[in-house]
């Protein structure tokens, strides 16, 4: 049995922007808050996704009375099919968007198991063991996100998963800053916050503002509009068809995403369109170009995205042409840069006009700023304070605010994942001196976790220089090689007009072999002598490093 | 002979920053401006550099008469080393700091004939056959940079280079508009002016107030400052210099490439310093921290950059610790913004502070914004423009402008590199309806060249999924395979962790091979059979398609 703490345990979200995960303990009795996943970098060449490390929950068997989901951002949920039948499939507390896009998910992997979801409202307060939850509304750029204060022995402690401060928001209720302040009436223990926008000043736009450019921007737009966003920017989908409607444009949705996405938001009512808004693609061809809109993914320059196949002639009902407008309706993720700015590049060169969020607000930026970091800070005036959601820079900065909002350095608790934050019965703090071991789990095709640090450190080293694999035959008698030895090489240089380097490389393990022999080496000391010998020669005479894999067999 | 006219044929620089090379042609004559190299990218992994495919020049032989260097950036002169002796080894002509860089990089090239250098000042003017060129000043992020004014048979042509204007530049005289204006009064046929900052509205910042900024910064910090920039940005060096000796300061130089062009340039006084100022990193112990700083490379994460080593606990002399004050001062390249964020945390994570232009202007543009770039259309009143230096999209925003100011639509070429601009003897402008073969050449370690399309496409697709090598020994008469096929894979999976997955694939191939022989099946049709029921397979196991590479032995 576990010591009758508090102890919150982030899994991942802390030091990274995704891959949210944060486990709240009492002794042994424990809650989940969000399951999210993260995208791979150049560091993780082939992996899909990064998932949190859940080894310390099959280590320490908790009971685990339920997970709570904020919202419906996979960098929030989208690690659940990966995790949860591991840890023992426990009941999903989340709203009826959040819960819809958390299932429409899991269809995706049938062999699962079903998942025990339960609707929750605003306001509704969910027992759990030791804790008792309860959702507030919060505004983001995706419907039906949520909050959660969670009443603990020791105190009340709140997470305000991602949030901005909006008064005029698309699609939701502005922010009940009466509810807020109810809340922190109660006394909060711990406010835990969204660090993702710390490190920009001010506040964040309104949508309202965001809605009002794009709604200016279509007005002056003659031709065909291309809209290209996140599919689980939902808000901004919202917009971008009510826009349309007022320019009496039909809205063509594409990408399998988007269409998913919209056809859950539309079932529960948090889209709205009218009727015949809508419109499949094959019709589109029955109205001019200056009555359709085409929302489509691929934003960031994907290369499979829909937005990609109408500028390439893939798409089977729509291809690019002068006239077309394309609005990029989202900021560039860091890493994209390049491939976005090739995405518009390409988009010019075929004459079509180009709106993107360095020339107009016309991007949401989902996360809270500054001042309204601060403002949460002085509206729930916690005892400690622990930035979550952020590289460690944005956590930093958060920390200061929350510093500069009076709270003291020593309630401030500033990790990274891996690390326990724990309370005793004397609402004191304390940071475990050591980090859990919190690696990140890859997901790549159907191995969730196989593909560790060789793996990916041979992929980069691969990248960087190729293979070259050497594949000598020996006569076990004779101890002399039969025939010319056999070498594969890709990814090294082009083969066909290297045959010279290829003569000379033969040469080189002929001797190696043939002087072996002599000494009456054994196979496994040649191996390593090819190898070594081998790499050498080559970057002797080319400067490069490809990965030699020497083959002996023995006949 | 070719036909007299004025031909203009862009290599490098247009459609992308950086690579800027372009032969300036009349009849069988020819100059070039600049030689230039490009970094690699995503698509590119291994690759060193990227520089101009100058096929054209070897298929038709011109009389080259000389090279103009605007100014000394890797961009404008880095593929000399590999480019010069291909074309004839033809004179180089530039400023004395452009020749200085250009010399001190070709002696990490001992192999290649000796250079041919001209120095060349402010309003000289050289004779290249039917050509007189002259150089004018401009200003950018190092000093002694020029562009061009090339008298030709049909008319007065400019080449900008990068140019922004100031009036209180560091390290060089202001933005000179009489002589501008002189030279424009001669008569512009035509303009070719820099685009990199045409995206940008405004004007860029003049250099003293970057300067301004970082005082005001050096004069806050208390403890050791390290400032991390390029080193090509020599006036920024500059300005750490001068401001370090304000505030008592030492300064260290870190880093190889700081160190050589710091030293160039001192030695032609572009670089001032009061004696003393500058000491060795070994003598940096006798200071106090508030009387010290370090000038190092790495502001861009770059791995192997003096700063990492400093963070890493690498460095032979320095090591971060709390206290120390990190200034990046350089842009983020796009590509680089996640290890750029991935510095500042680590910074942030030792306890240092951190500060960079997200947060203060201390980062240098050094490129003319919209507003600048109008100022130099309306000097120069071309009758032709053509937008060089920057991505599409830069480049037709400068072309938007050039119509803003009066450029009719068709005497402005929105072109890619290859395609040919050509003045006839009446003046008329004619642009080449196919491009030329200007396929980007890839130098990885000595090879130049020798890496392409196949080469790239086998190591992204090794970096994905990785390999596996199946060698399988056949017995030339009985048709059955010897022994156990032997499985090499890298990049796949943890082979350890994998044993079931290879004692299956080990029994199709035995399978396969088995039924083969049977049917008399030949090695060359085993072998595409081994390679796709292996591939797939593997897929229905893992969801993963690393390479896959069947050896067959006969013996």
């Amino acid at each position: 049995m576990y010591e009758e703490k508090l102890r919150i345990v982030p899994l991942g979200g802390l030091g990274e922007v995704g891959r949210n995960m944060m486990i709240i303990e009492w002794g042994d009795d424990a809650v989940i808050i969000d399951i999210g996943l993260n995208f791979p970098e150049e560091k993780t060449p082939g992996v899909d996704y990064v998932i949190p490390n859940i080894s310390y929950l099959e280590k320490n068997k908790k009971r685990i009375w339920g997970v709570i989901l904020t919202h419906g951002h996979y960098d929030h949920i989208g690690a659940i099919p990966y995790i949860l039948d591991k840890i023992g499939n426990p009941p999903l507390f989340g709203s009826a968007l959040t819960l819809g896009i958390t299932q429409r998910r899991q269809e995706e992997f049938p062999l699962k198991p079903k998942l025990k979801t339960n609707e929750i409202k605003e306001g509704d307060k969910i027992e759990l063991g030791p804790f008792t939850a309860e959702f507030f509304h919060q505004n983001h750029n995706v419907p039906d996100g949520h909050g959660v204060v969670i009443e603990t022995p020791v105190g009340n402690i709140v997470n305000t998963s991602d949030f901005k401060f909006d008064l005029t928001p698309t699609n939701a209720p502005p922010t009940n800053f009466d509810r807020l302040n109810e809340i922190a009436s109660r006394g909060i223990l711990l406010l835990m916050s969204d660090s993702t926008g710390a490190e920009a000043e001010g506040r964040s736009l309104s949508e309202k503002l965001i809605s009002e450019n794009m709604d200016a921007l279509f007005g002056k737009i003659k031709g065909r509009i291309i809209t290209a966003t996140f599919a689980s920017l939902i808000n901004r989908l919202q917009d971008i068809i009510t826009i349309s409607e007022k320019y009496g444009r039909k809205v063509v949705v594409e990408g399998f995403g988007m269409k998913t996405n919209l056809e859950i938001a539309r079932n529960l009512g948090l889209i709205k369109s009218k009727k015949g808004t809508i419109i499949a693609a094959e019709k589109a061809a029955d109205y001019p170009d200056n009555k359709i809109t085409i929302l489509s993914t691929g934003a960031q320059g994907e290369g499979n995205a829909a937005l990609m196949r109408i500028l390439s002639g893939q798409h089977r009902n729509f291809q690019l042409k002068k006239g077309d407008s394309v609005i990029l309706s989202s900021s560039v993720i860091p890493g994209n840069e390049r491939s976005v700015q090739n995405l518009k590049d390409d988009i010019m060169r075929q004459g079509a006009d180009i709106f993107h969020s360095q020339m107009m607000d016309i991007h949401a930026k989902g996360h809270a700023q500054q001042d309204e970091l601060r403002d949460m800070i002085q509206i729930m005036s916690p005892q400690y304070f622990l930035p979550i959601h952020g590289q460690y820079s944005m956590m930093a900065s958060h920390a200061k605010i929350a510093r500069e909002e009076g709270v003291p350095q020593n309630n401030i608790a500033l990790i990274d994942n891996g690390f326990i934050v724990s309370f005793d019965k004397e609402r004191k703090m304390n940071i475990s001196k050591r980090p859990l071991s919190v690696a990140p789990v890859m997901v790549d095709g159907s191995g969730i976790g196989d593909v560790g640090g060789v793996v990916l450190h041979d992929r980069m080293g691969l990248a960087e220089s190729g293979i070259f694999v050497v594949i000598a035959v020996i006569d076990k008698k004779t101890r002399k090689i039969k025939n010319s030895p056999d070498i594969i090489s890709r990814g090294f240089v082009y083969l066909r007009e290297s045959q010279v380097l290829l003569t000379e490389v033969r040469k080189k393990i002929m001797e190696i072999i043939s002087k072996g022999g002599k000494q009456n080496k054994d196979v496994k000391e040649i191996k390593p002598e090819i190898k070594s010998k081998i790499e050498s020669f080559l970057y002797s005479k080319t400067g490069r490093r490809p990965m030699v894999l020497p083959v002996v067999i023995e006949i």
